[in-house]
Formats: C-alpha cells, structure tokens, sequence
C-alpha cells in the first residue's frame, strides 16, 4: 500500500510518474533496454534531455539568452559552481542570510571569496524572510534562496536587484509562476518539483559567464557544460527521465499557474487548521512569509501529545512529518504532487487529537 | 522485447536487478513510497546506505582503515576531487597515459597543480597500455586507469608505486580480484558494474587525507563526506540503490572470483572470435593489454560490409555495438551482466557476415 509521503525531498511524485518510471526500468520508451542501462549518447535518451530543456522552457517560459542544463552534484555542489563562475578575482558577492541552505551556501561561497551578509534573519532563528534591505551595487552578484524547507519560509516578492541575480529556487520551483527575466542565474536541486534526487536543473543567462577573470576546472565551469549540452559527463540518466515525466505531468495538469492556484489553497488548508486548532501553533512568525511548500509547526504540548499524534499519524498511513532536527516539531511538505485530498487527512488527524484531548 | 546491450556505460545490469528496482519504483522494500520519492534521512534508506559500503567492503574484501563512500558527480568531478584532495600546495602528480579518460584527470589535475605524465601510449592511438616505466618517488600520488573503455585495454598487472596510489576503477572495478591494500584511493563511476549513473564509489585510506596544506572547498573535500556518511548533500537515492541491488546479485552468484572466470572466458569467446573471422581484426596492438570489459575490433572492408553487419545486428536484437566516435568501427562491452549466450549471438552474426561473402 502506498502511503501518504509528506517527505521534504525526495518526496512524493504523481503516481503515474512512478508508475511510468517503473515500466521505463524494464524497457525504457520502447528501446528494448531500461533508463537505467540505456547509453546516455543513444538516439532516445538524447531526444529526452532535449525534451527536459524544451520542457523547462516552455512551463517557466524562459527568455532567449539562457541556457538550460540538467547537471549532477545537487544544489550543494552549485553553492560552490556559482561562486566559482560569477565572483570575479578579488571580487566578492552578497547573500541573503535566510536559512540553513543559505548559509551553506554561504560557507561554500566564502571558499572562492569574500561573501557580504546582506540581511539575515539567523539571530531570530530564520522565522521570518528579512526584507527592506538595500543591495550594493558594488558586489558581483546577489544570492538568496526562495524557499527555506527547514524553518518554512518563502520569499513572496523577490526584491529588485542593481547586480547579477542569482537564486536558489530548489525547494519552489514549478510550483508558482516566476519571472525568469529578472533573474540571471537560478538553480534547483531536483528532488522537490523537478523530479528524483541526482540531478540539478539550472537556468542561466550565457552573457553572465566567462567575466571572472579566474581558472575555473573543467568540471565546475558552467560554460563547458553548456557547450556540451549538459552531456560533459555522464548524466543520472533515470533521474533526468523522471524529471521529465514529471514536467509532462505538469504540462498536462495545466502548467505551473494551474500548480500555484492549487498549491496556495492546499497550504491555506493546513494553515488554516493549525491556526483554528489548539494543540498546535505554527513556527513561522511573520504570517505573510508562510511557505506554500513547507508548513512548520509545532505542538503546545509536546511532552503530552507527541506520542499520540505520531500514532494517529501511522495509522492513517502518514509519513514524514517530523521536523528537520535542527527545529523539531513537525514539517508537512506540499510540493506539487500532494493532493488536497492527503492534506485533509492530516488535518482530520489533528482535529482527531483535538477531540481526544 | 528486451534487447542485447553492449553498452559502454551506461549499460546492461541483471534482469532480476532490474525487476527489483521497477518494483521499487512503486513501492521500495515496503515503505509504503516509491525509492525516487524516499527521503535519504528516513530509516529503510539509511540502512541501504549502509547495506551499500559493508557490500562493498565484503565483494572486495576492503582492509581497515578505508573509508566507503558513495557521491555524486560521476568520475568526472572525481578527476579534480582526487588533485584538490592529494595534490599538496606547489605539489605534483604523476599520471599514466593511457587514454582518453587519463587525458582528461590529467587535464582536470593540471587546474589544480603541477602534472607529470610519467609514461604514455598516446602517440600510438593508446592501442596498448605502457609499461616498463618508472614512477618518481617525489611526486605527490601517481594515477592510473585500470581499463579504457574506448580504446578497449586494460592493465593485468598493476605497477608497484612507491607512492600515494590512485587509481579510476570505473570501468572494470567488481570485474575481477583486486588487492585494495595496494591502492591508496580507487574511484569508479557505476555505471558499469557498480550500478547506473548517478552515483560514484570512492575507497580511500583515511591517513591519506587532510594533508594537502590547501583549503579545499566543502563540498569538494573526502572528509566532510566521510564525516557526513555519504550524506554532505543528498545522494541519488535510486542510483544507490539499484548499485546495492546489482551488488547483492554479484554476491549471491558468488562474488568477484566467480565474476573475474566467467569474465575471462566470455571476452576470450569473442577474441577468439575475432581472431579467427577473415572479416574482422582487433584494435589493440598488443594482445595482452586487450581488455576483458571492452573489446574493441574493425572491418577489414567497412566500406562493403559495415551495412549489412548493422542489419544483421538490428535483426538479432544487438544494440550499441558502434565503436566510440573517437575510435571508430566497433565496441562490445561486456560487465558482469552479460552472458557468454549474449555474445553467443554476436558470435553467430559475425560468422554469419563472413559466411555470406
């Protein structure tokens, strides 16, 4: 039986995703060999990675001037590319501070050169996004992180940006229209709304590369992979198909502004029931910087009803709602492919340990 | 219908593997979701991780003192992994070079620090592996790579080194006995034998590390990895799992020993093969050096017969037997999971090529 996957990522994909996935181990679009063993230069699994960047193009309408790349490492590894490929020798980059990925992206950068903290939210525990700030002018590029799975933050309205613009969209992507155009460089771990983990979609504008003045290796340089079609090494051939049965998924379902109606209402639900229900308050403190994508909570009395709540929630075939380690409580995921239909049985389970009370 | 696979990687893994993985596609060993939507931190994938580096540390008998990690980014990102790591600040390195993938560690290293080719083959289309060479004792580690998957060589006999020892085992690493205490780090992409793409095995010995006198960044450096488990960022969850999968299948039909037999005898039944048909002739100069994962061969007539052997592959189910755009004429891959019955069937179209003259 299949159940109910609140996961932060990887997380829960449509069911026929998975279900094509499965048929695709075996014989993969009719090749006659599985997307786990087919080669990644074959005539097939090319017509797919041109479908990947087609796909992206399409549901986020990317301007000309950018290219679309499927590459491996996670977002992790792109803390580090961005830094390498757009601050400049003795240059240095802002960031801001609002969240755990974040700072790790901070720490990552801070190996390649000087990383100035724009605003941060870190000394109140990231409950809210830090706004009213001012980007300098003098740095080489601006990074902030659109969705914070840990605290369950999200930026609602990205500021205006004097400098090139990098964000790490790898917890909200497809899941709300953006505008891509005010953006110069965006990435995305794949394993919330792209796909599986094991690949990392990245959208960058071509006429920011190549300006650093810096020796960047082969394998860290954004502009080797766009000559070679994200294909400078070997691709993780099954996850670039999932993401793309997904993105097809979406396309069908009506494309990301269908995603964002639907998303905005299924995270007004929940937020809706931890606000009425009196076991629970949320983590969040700033309402309006509530994620669509995460949901913090925690309850009152933990001491008393956490046992109870983690069995009610077994029952009812619910999985993954502990909080990231570094919060506690609890953290409900809504990417894409949850249902409204799941979200209510969370919330008769809270209304459940409400009644019992 | 399933087809013949000889793939150069990504290639062909056991069926029974295959099966296991579609169905875990749905459902991964009970948990209730599919393995591309299970998250890395929950217990049923934490103890696959583990299950992955004691399969690991049993199929290849792996002493004490070695670390066992599973990452991302595919050898590729492992040529400069293995400089940042063991190269020391104005250091240098030795490499073999004895094909295009040593050509392009060697190229990658160079972005780190000083490249010493200790010997090479590349002046003669590395159509054999060079040997008789001597390795400096003053040069940081000295690389080598065990088998050319494009120019179909591979070293029987691996050189005594009187220093830190690397060597990229992607393509024949599980293929047959290896003494790891010889070696100081192996890495291998798994796409061969280990798994698919999506994940690369690293065996290091602990002291080696840490001793660079470089900052390295995070997300580039062995320790944070081994430090995190294999998980500094989220792992390619299938990709791990399906190469536990494959690992579990090799031990259960006996392990390496069993594997290195058979492989000799399948690659041995094709050479024979090639030997002996008047249509055909090998590429590797000096037989000793020809590989037992690879076999690389020509037509004598390509221009009269290249069509009609595509045609008769294409009817006996064969695909991937085009040699590597670089080489040309043909390649026929053959891991652990091809079968002598397989190659059986190539056998039988060759024969039938010739007979048909």
């Amino acid at each position: 039986m299949r159940k109910i996957n609140f996961s932060a990522g990887p997380s829960a994909l449509p069911y026929e995703v998975v279900e094509k996935m499965s048929e695709a181990m075996i014989d993969f679009e009719g090749s006659g060999v599985g997307i786990g063993e087919i080669s990644h230069r074959s005539k097939e699994f090319l017509s797919i990675m041109e479908e990947a960047k087609s796909l992206v193009r399409e549901l986020l309408e990317v301007p000309e001037g950018y290219s679309i790349l499927f590459l491996h490492g996670g977002a992790t590894l792109h803390f580090l590319m961005t830094a390498m490929n757009l601050m400049k020798k003795d240059g240095r980059a802002g960031y801001l501070n609002s969240g755990t990925w974040a700072a790790k992206a901070m720490k990552e950068a801070s190996m390649v050169g000087e990383v100035v903290e724009v605003a941060s939210s870190k000394a109140d525990g990231y409950t809210y996004i830090p706004k009213g700030y001012t980007i300098p002018s003098d740095i080489d590029y601006f990074h902030c992180t659109s969705n914070n799975t840990i605290y369950g933050t999200q930026i609602k309205e990205f500021p205006e940006c004097p400098v090139t613009y990098v964000c790490d969209m790898s917890s909200d992507i497809f899941s709300r229209r953006i505008d891509v155009s005010k953006f110069d460089l965006i990435y995305a771990g794949a394993q919330k709304n792209v796909g599986p983990a094991g690949v990392t979609l990245v959208i960058v504008r071509d006429e920011i590369l190549g300006k650093t003045g810096r020796d960047i290796p082969y394998v860290l340089d954004y502009q080797q992979h766009i000559k070679a079609g994200s294909m400078y090494n070997t691709p993780c051939c099954m996850a670039v198909y999932m993401s793309v049965l997904n993105m097809r998924h979406l396309k069908a379902r009506g494309g990301v502004a269908v995603a964002e109606t639907y998303n905005r209402e299924k995270a007004q639900m929940l937020y809706d029931e931890i606000d009425r229900n009196s076991m629970f308050r949320g983590v969040v403190t700033v309402k309006e910087d509530r994620s669509d994508m995460n949901v913090t909570f925690v309850l009152n009395e933990p001491e008393k009803y956490s046992e109870r709540f983690a069995e009610l929630c077994e029952e009812a075939a619910i999985r993954e709602v502990k909080g990231h380690r570094s919060v506690g409580g609890y953290r409900v995921s809504l990417y894409n492919a949850m249902t409204k239909e799941n979200v209510q049985v969370l919330i008769d389970v809270m209304q459940k340990l409400e009644q019992e009370k």
